[in-house]
This record gives C-alpha cells, sequence and structure tokens, in this order.
C-alpha cells in the first residue's frame, strides 16, 4: 500500500494520488465489440449461440431459462440461502419504495394545472455478471426497482456455465423479485441481444447492471446508437474510500478495504486518516487479514495500487474524499454522522463502526450498482428513478389561457416564432380577447 | 402533408409511416467535432477564439460576459419583455420546486437506518443556442432547475453575434434566473470548453440544452469519454403529436401543427384522428394559416413530411402515440384528461383546447427541454433532479448488525466473497456473536 502525505503534495501530485487508472477504450476492444453487435444483429439467435460457444465455451440447448430448470433450481438450493435471498429483497425493495418518486401536481396560475406523472419504461434488460462468482445480490438490486417501477417486461442476461445451465442462486433471485424472463447469455452478445432484440431475446428500452470491459463498451455502443438502447450509466472497476480517525478500530478498517480488494485486481482502495498511528497499525492488519483469505491473491493486486493517506484534520478527509467522489464511501470516525453534512460526491455512505460496506452490497437495502470512476460527481445510484418516465402534464381552462396567454406571446414574439404567438392569440380571440 | 390510414397498414408500413429520418452520425461530422474538441483542450481560450472566427465569424475581444454588457442589455430590453421573463421565470420555479426530489430515510430492521440524501451537481454547463432566433426562453428553463438544485456554479455559453455582443434577453434571462456566468460561445467549441475546461471557461461536470448536429455530437463524444462531462439526454428534431376528434377546432389544431413545424425543416409534425373529415379541414386551415406567417417557407418544408393519420378510435390513437412517443403530445379532444392514464410515452402533454404547446415552450412552468427522436420510450425531461446527485446512507448500531448481519454473511459466502463474509462476522465477535 502507497503511504501518502496529503500536505507534502502540490497541486499537480495531489490529483495523481487521487488518479484511477486510465479506462481508454482500447481500438481493438471497441472494434471486437462493433463486430459482436454487428453478428447478433445481423444473424440473431443463431450469432448468440455461436458466440457463447466462442467465447463463453458453453453450448446452449435452449437460449432462454424454462420452467424445468427454474424448479430445479429452486430445488437445489439450501434453505438458508433462499431465506437470505428473501430477507434481503424485502429490505430493498422496503427502501426503494420509501425512495420512489411520486406524482405531483401544481397550480402555477388560476386555471393552469401542471403536473409530473410517471410511466414506468416499458422493457427492461438486466445484466447479472458471472464472473469469478455468480452474484444474485446483483439479480436482486436490479430486479427490486424494476417490479416497483411497474415496467411491463423484466428481461434478464447472466452467462451460462460450461455445462449449458444458470447459477441457481441467481435464477432463483430473478424469480422472487418477478424477473419475466432470464437469457443464459453473457458479455457484449447479451448487450447486444437486448438492445436489438433477436427471434428469441425481446427488444429492450433501457439495460442496466455491472459488467466487465467488453459488456461496459457494448453498453456504451448501443447507447450511442438512437436505434440502440438506454443505459444506466458509465462503468469502471469497483472502489471505496475510508476516513477513519485514531479512535477506530484497525481490524474493522482492514476487513473493510479487503471486502474492496477482493472484488478484483482494479478494485481501489484508498484509505484517509489525521492518525498516523492509524495507518501505520491498519496496514499491518491487512497484510495478517489478506493471508487468511481464499481471493487473497487477487486482494494482494489491488492492495498494490491502493493509498493510505495522511491528512491534517477531518475536514481535510472530507476535502480528499469529495475530490475523489469515491463509489463507497465508509466513515469510522467518532461523531461519523455530523460529517454527512459536509459529503458532496459518493455513491453510497457508511456510517460509524457497525456500518460495514457488505451490508451494502446485500442486504440494508440500498442499491448496490453505484456510480464509480469518479461519476459519483455527476451520476446516481440505481433506483426505482431509473426505471421511470416523468412525463410532464398541463392543462389550462379558459381563465388559464387569459392568465398566461399575454406572457406566452411576449416571449414568443421576441423568439421570432410567429406561429407560437399564434397559437395563442387565435383561442384569446376565441374568448373574445386580443392582445 | 402525407396522409395515411392506419388500419390500411401492414406492421412493416406502421414503422415506417411513424419513422423518423435517420439520424447517422456521419463519419464527417464525427471527425469535425474530434477535431474541434482536440484543438479546444490542446490551445484553450485561443482555440476558442480563433473557433469562433471561423464557425461563427465574430471576433471576440472578451469570451464572458462582463458587468457593462450585462447592464446594457437590461437597459436596452423593452419593459413588457423583462416583465415578462421574469413572469415565466417565477412559474417554472414553481412547479419546479414542487416536482424537486426530497431527502428521504426509513429504518429497514431494528438499528439500520437507511437515507437518502441530495447533493448538487457542483459545477453546471448550460448550452443557449442561437440559430435563427436567440432562445431566452431556454436560458430560463436550464437555469431556474440548476438554481433550485443549488448548484456551486452554473455556467452559460451562447454563440455571439457578428458584432462580439450576446443577444440581450438572453443575457438578462440569464443573470434572473442566477446563472454564475456567461460565455460568448457557440457549437462543439462551447461544448468542448465546458466539458474540459480552459483558461477563462471552467471545467463542468455536466452539461445541458439543445443545439443544432454539431453541438449534439459534441456532447455525444464528450459523455463517452471519462475524463469529459456527463449530458442531460441525447437529442433530435423537435417533434408533436396532436390527438383530435371530430369536435375538435380545426384553427386551433392547425396553429399548434404550425408552431411545431416553424422550428425548423426538420420538425415532425403528426396529426392522429378517428375523423376523416377533421383531417381535411385541418389540412386546409395549414395551408391557409401558413401563408400568412415569416417563417412560413420553413413550415412549409417540415409539413412537407408531416403526417395526417386516421384510425379507428381513440383508443387507437394512443396506440399510435405511445409507439411513436413524441416530444410533445396535444390531446384536443373532448374527455382529454381520461386520455392521459393511456399515455405511457412522452416528453410533455397538452391536454384540452385551451392548452397550446406555446404554453409549454416558455411559461406554463414545465420545463422545454425534452426527450425528442423517440427517447421519450427511456429518458425524461430536464428537471431539479437533473442538477442533483442521490447519495445513499446508511447507519446500523450493534443492533443493527445483529439484525442483518447473519443475511449479509450468507449471501456473502454464496457469492465467495470472504472477506466481505469476514467484515461482518469481525464485528459481530466483537459483539460476542459468533456465527
Ligand atoms: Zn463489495
Ligand atoms: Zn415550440
Amino acid at each position: 500500500m502507497k503511504r501518502i502525505n496529503w500536505n507534502a503534495l502540490d497541486e499537480a501530485a495531489r490529483n495523481d494520488a487521487l488518479a484511477r487508472p486510465a479506462q481508454a477504450r482500447a481500438e481493438e476492444l471497441r472494434r471486437g465489440v462493433e463486430r459482436i453487435i454487428a453478428e447478433v444483429c445481423a444473424n440473431g439467435d443463431a450469432a448468440l449461440r455461436e458466440l457463447s460457444a466462442r467465447y463463453d465455451r458453453c453450448s446452449l440447448d435452449a437460449i432462454e431459462v424454462g420452467e424445468a430448470e427454474f424448479a430445479a433450481a429452486e430445488a437445489k438450493l439450501a434453505p438458508e440461502l433462499k431465506a437470505a435471498i428473501r430477507e434481503a429483497a424485502a429490505r430493498i425493495e422496503a427502501f426503494h419504495r420509501a425512495a420512489a418518486p411520486q406524482p405531483v401536481g401544481v397550480n402555477t396560475a388560476v386555471g393552469v394545472r401542471v403536473e409530473r406523472i410517471l410511466r414506468p419504461i416499458n422493457r427492461v434488460g438486466l445484466y447479472v455478471p458471472a464472473g469469478s462468482a455468480p452474484l444474485p445480490s446483483t439479480a436482486l438490486m436490479l430486479g427490486v426497482p424494476a417490479r416497483i417501477a411497474g415496467c411491463r417486461e423484466v428481461v434478464l442476461c447472466s452467462p451460462a456455465r460450461a455445462d449449458g445451465t444458470c447459477d441457481e442462486a441467481v435464477l432463483f433471485a430473478a424469480r422472487s423479485v418477478g424477473v419475466h424472463r432470464v437469457f443464459k447469455l453473457g458479455g457484449a452478445q447479451a448487450i447486444a441481444a437486448m438492445a436489438y432484440g433477436t427471434e428469441s431475446v425481446p427488444r429492450c428500452d433501457k439495460l442496466f447492471g455491472p459488467g466487465n470491459s467488453w459488456v461496459t463498451e457494448a453498453k456504451l455502443q448501443v447507447s450511442a446508437d438512437p436505434n440502440g438502447a438506454a443505459i444506466d450509466m458509465p462503468a469502471g472497476p469497483s472502489e471505496v474510500l475510508v476516513i477513519a480517525d485514531a479512535l477506530a478500530n484497525p481490524a474493522f478498517v482492514a476487513a473493510d478495504l479487503l471486502s474492496q480488494a477482493e472484488h478484483g485486481p482494479d478494485s481501489q482502495v484508498v484509505l484517509v486518516s489525521p492518525s498516523a498511528a492509524l495507518l501505520d497499525e491498519v496496514a499491518a492488519e491487512v497484510d495478517c487479514q489478506c493471508a487468511q483469505l481464499p481471493r487473497g491473491a487477487i486482494a494482494q493486486q489491488a492492495l498494490e495500487q491502493s493509498r493510505l493517506i495522511e491528512v491534517e484534520s477531518l475536514a481535510q478527509a472530507v476535502e480528499v474524499s469529495n475530490r475523489y467522489a469515491p463509489e463507497h464511501l465508509i466513515l469510522q470516525v467518532s461523531g461519523a454522522r455530523e460529517l454527512v453534512a459536509s459529503i458532496d460526491s459518493a455513491g453510497s455512505v457508511f456510517v460509524g463502526a457497525w456500518t460495514p460496506e457488505s451490508v451494502g452490497d446485500y442486504c440494508s437495502g440500498s442499491n448496490h450498482v453505484l456510480p464509480t470512476y469518479g461519476y459519483a460527481r455527476s451520476y446516481s445510484g440505481v433506483s426505482v428513478a431509473s426505471y421511470l418516465k416523468q412525463i410532464t402534464v398541463q392543462e389550462l381552462d379558459p381563465n388559464g389561457l387569459r392568465a398566461i396567454g399575454p406572457c406566452t406571446a411576449t416571449l414568443a414574439a421576441a423568439e421570432q416564432l410567429e406561429a407560437h404567438r399564434r397559437a395563442v392569440t387565435l383561442r384569446l380571440a376565441a374568448l373574445g380577447i386580443s392582445l
């Protein structure tokens, strides 16, 4: 872990200290994804079978998961895991329902009613990766808000295993949150299938979910195509920033850094503290705990790029965090709650010693699909709003047109849009008013 | 105007009837914009001056509008226009404030607090085009929600006129809604300046506003670059779909179609009606009213591509509209309000005979920056939410960890993320609990 003294750095060095690894859209990746999308558009299901054989080394009987496979998955799963999936889904639902947008209506003048109504996006496509391990939690995080929003058709793609089946926990999670159809597809071909449709896979209006660089590039490409699909947000490697003070428990802090590090070798891990002693203690704890982890080698790679940043105060720690805009921000300080008011960019915040980041990954109720790579400066995590369209509605009665017609006519004239003006004056004339 | 009988068409012909003109990202446009962005990144303000001279034929003294120019603009403007701008801003503010997202907090289990807090996007960049005429209304539509959101720095770019000054109404509108800084820049170079920053123009986190194909392409390019900026939404030509019944006033309907048509030769205009007689009457009225318009030649070009679609019922008219997903939807039918419930994709809806589309362009209170080109299937118009980040916050006390720790541990184990599991079990052990 790199040790950095923030106050010994000039501006350029501070930028370097917080820089993420470059995510250049390598030309090769870009062209490879373009080719996959073109193949899926041209050859539909046949291309999906061929690409799955080539990239995922699996030969698919059926592309879609059928009733028998769902039933077998449910039968095979441990009762304890099924209960945990249901329990997590219930809390995710409770929070997302409470935070869902509501319709609004006001009168902005006598006779002028203006409303915002909400409509689900009709067809949504969810992507659940299965890189080093299957991720049933991601099926919950994407499926629950889609169900609350009321999307008419919720489609989910997740890569098949070599034997052509899908992970049982992912299937059970998808079913238990009301996903309508599941397809055994991964990578850029899954994104292409949902964006453009094939014989089997319905064309979706918006795509959601994390993925590797192929998936991310495919999402970027289909979202830039007017005939493609919208996407939830751009993506980069997962990351955590922990702010800890001298009183923090080094073992807790180390455990949180390691949960981030084990996600992958490109995970970003940052610890910021005004206490040099705490930084030392955590570094020692990390080494000790890391040695005991099955994914220790992966974590070790991530830790080599990680940073321990010494600052002069908690206020400066918050400055560093706001500048970095982390996906996950953990506050392990006394009086953590007071610090929240000064946080201005982060995906999700974990307050106090008893709130490890892993509760947010699974079942506190918040969403774990969050903006990474500094996107937290301008993007938000997935929520029910991500699955809704907000439509404005206005209705004027004759009094309303009397009230705001003249203002409309004046502005239309200033913008030299005479037909806009006449659409008002014509109606006012019908009410016996001339402007 | 093309007359179409919906029930005489097969599926392919129906698709054709509702197709928008292709918006291929011409290779030439793409490369031209790439060059402009590269010039601005390399040469900053010097590039902006040179590009403004080359493309906007104006030589800029100062790139930024100074106090003297704001004061001169205010002094020169007609009192009636200033009053209309203030009046419109007040109603836009009233609606946007009512529809702004609110913080939320719930307990999802004993000792588990989950909240959503809101933070403004720090720096936002607004683009106000000035193609055929200046658009002070767009400055209001973009500036009011930025102010309500509390963005720390609100930057606005609008092209200068040949004499190097900006339109007075745009300057006055920008000032009256609290825009902090205005730059005399247009086109792709304005977008590049706000996305990457120059000596004069601050780098912005998110860019908003309509524009021509150069602006649109530049917004697409900077939003695909992790070092660029987020954008409000993709864009295409403006459009209206009117549903009218036999009792609608043909003169009102024609006036609304013409207000859309006068926006530009690529404007999309669609009228759907179960009444063949109404379609005939409107067609005649359009010809008659168009002849009297100063922008009649532009409107005429748009009308050549426009469509009069005869359907068998209002229910089928709504089907057609939902399939098209118009930016503006006008309901000129008796019982218009009842139809709203069945609308599932549109940017903004105008209900009844006394609600011309132009009131929404200016001052009903709703926003006029709306999804076009079918994007209304998955995007929403600009609102206060567009200027905010939603951050989730969770805080567990020891009871909270006791309550949801076991569920977290079970799911982490299923996903083979042992460090995630230990971050929980380590803390539970400190509370005397072993799983
Ligand atoms: Zn995690
Ligand atoms: Zn208009």
